[in-house]
This record gives C-alpha cells, sequence and structure tokens, in this order.
C-alpha cells in the first residue's frame, strides 16, 4: 500500500536489533485517516468472503481493527486481553504468546461469548514479526470452532519468519506493507508489490 | 445519550461490588457504529473549541478516541501506555493512577514528542468513576503546557466522586450516560438528561 511506505519512508524510525518505530502514526499516535484507507484496503482484499467479525489484540490492533469495521458492515470486533481483569468473564479461550519486543511471555484470552462457530473471522494486526501473536488469535480462533477468513496486517516484517510461516499453512495473508530488509543507515527496502504473493 | 443509554439497559450486566459489565460492546467486543454515534455527540459537544489532539489510555478508550477522531478533522489520536515498553521513547511525560478494578497502581505514559504547548486537547476514555485514570491524563495535559479543552466519557458512573470532582474544577466533562445508582435486582438508573450539568 503506497500511501502505508510513503508513512513509513518518511517518519519510521530504524532502532538497531530489528526494531522499527513507527509511534508517530501507527502505535502510539494515531494516524485515523491512514487507519480508514487500511480498513479499506482490507474489505477490498476480503470482499465477498462473509467477514463478520474482526478480531484483533490489545493495543495497537484496536485502532485498526476499529477503522477496518466500518468497511465490513459495522461488524463487531473483539480484542484479545493480555491480563485477567477482574471484570472479564471466566468463561474464556485462552492463548499463550511469547513478546520478542518485550521479552516476556504473556496470556491472551477472548470471552467464549465473543467467538462462535458461526463466526466468519478476519484477524487484524498491526505488526506480523515473528507471529506469536497471530498464532495465539488463530489457536483461539480454532477453539471456538469459528473460520479463519484470512489476517490483515499493517506492517510485516518480512525478514522475520511470521509471514512466511502463515502462508505456508494456506492462510490468506495481507500485509499492505512489508519490510524486507532494514538498516540505520540505509533506512527500509520494501517488498514490491508484485512479489507479496 | 438515549442510543448508548438503551445498549446498556439491554445489554449491561450489574455485578455486586459496583461493577457495570459492557463487555458485549463497550471493551471486550466492540459495537463501532456505536463508538461513532458517540464521536458524533462529542464533536456537536465542543464544536469551535479547536481540538486539534485526543487523548485516551489503553486500552478500551482507544476504539472510542478512534471512531471519535473523525469527527474531529481526523486529528491525531495519541494514547497514554500503562508500562514501558523497550520500544518506547524514553523522553517521556508520565503519571501514576490506582486501579480499584484491578486492585493495583501503574504508571502511565506519553512520549514528550507527541503531547505539544500548543496542542488543545480532548481527553476520551470509556468510564469514569474515581476519575484516576483521567487525572493521570490531566495530569501528563498540563506538564506538557497544553490546553485541556474537555473530558468525554460514555459512562460515568455518578454514584462515584471522579465526575464530580472534574466539574468543581470547572472542567468541561460530558458524560454520554451517567449511572446514578445500580443493582442486580433493579438494574441501572439513569441521570436525567435535564439534571447532567
Amino acid at each position: 500500500m503506497e500511501l502505508l511506505e510513503e508513512k513509513i519512508r518518511k517518519e519510521g524510525q530504524v532502532k538497531g536489533e530489528g526494531i522499527l518505530k513507527v509511534d508517530s502514526f501507527l502505535n502510539h499516535q494515531l494516524d485515523v485517516a491512514l487507519f480508514e484507507e487500511m480498513g479499506k484496503a482490507f474489505a477490498k482484499r476480503f470482499a465477498g468472503e462473509g467477514v463478520n467479525k474482526i478480531l484483533t489484540i490489545e493495543s495497537s490492533g484496536i485502532a485498526i481493527a476499529t477503522s477496518t469495521a466500518r468497511y465490513f458492515d459495522y461488524c463487531p470486533v473483539v480484542f484479545g486481553k493480555k491480563y485477567v481483569s477482574l471484570n472479564l468473564d471466566q468463561e474464556i479461550y485462552s492463548s499463550d504468546v511469547y513478546s520478542y519486543t518485550k521479552q516476556q511471555a504473556y496470556k491472551i484470552m477472548v470471552s467464549k461469548k465473543y467467538l462462535d462457530k458461526d463466526d466468519r473471522i478476519l484477524i487484524i494486526d498491526d505488526f506480523l514479526a515473528n507471529g506469536k501473536a497471530v498464532e495465539a488469535l488463530i489457536d483461539m480462533v480454532n477453539q471456538a470452532g469459528a473460520t479463519l477468513v484470512g489476517v490483515g496486517i499493517a506492517i510485516e516484517k518480512g525478514f522475520q519468519d511470521g509471514g512466511a510461516l502463515l502462508r505456508e499453512q494456506g492462510i490468506a495473508l495481507e500485509s499492505l506493507a512489508i519490510v524486507d530488509a532494514m538498516s540505520e543507515e540505509e533506512g527500509v527496502i520494501f517488498r514490491a508489490q508484485s512479489e507479496k504473493k
């Protein structure tokens, strides 16, 4: 997606060990107009697939998922929670994630009330790197017996293996920008649109 | 806001000690169409006030803030983060919050890059009870020397003192639904529109 790649080129900062900082528009300050364009792109890719629910994970996925829902007839968005809140229903699906960014393991959970076997789910998240968060979301979709329509990602780190692992499983993955290489000196190199599949 | 009160009456569940569960549409599964109506209501209340940034706190505030931004000319949304991420810039404003729901204290932070003395800030959050989270957000607005235009809340628990404390300080507070009393037996009693100010 040209608009997103432009934004990454202009505002993204590569920091040493594989870290791409995009907190000026994607995961701390949020560019909602951009998110709606991203939502339109996901809607175009997954049109006619009967998506009736969007599943994401707190926190950075929530804004993108919210902006995307309007292009899927305002279907409900459900977000996986990273810890047990006292308010949260105890009847839950749960899965484990290891975050390399934060260097810690955590659990995510979704109330059983909000994932149903008849659901046709689109998973949305901001980043795909090693794919651990998306795998945990898929795990919960499977626990519910729901159908995974596909996965929509803003920025895939193509030099990590999460994207390849999902594609090998035949999962419909739409990454709006794929970073194949990056360095502090040379910035970011994107995968060409023609090579994305 | 009639639509929100209706939704609370229909789907909200009162659970013992002052807990109102609205996770079917507000803070686990998200009703984005409703959030856009809420955004319109906030825009109507704060029209002409020069709001150029929306500040919220992860996670439940993010979706409402995102839906609201489109009615403020797609101004940026910034969300306070609840813990130190390794990716987060170290130049931060920080404030402390005590969560009665989770019975623990935590820190929130916003990068100094995303709060500016020229900013005119609208704070958005899903719930207002004792007001600790909103107070921490206001604290960071003040640290930045920015101007607080007002505070927009989905559901205020009118039987707790957060709302009264903000109004006493002369802060423009718009709570779309104010719950003055609730019980498992009798459900929820809302403050009348005419008594809201």
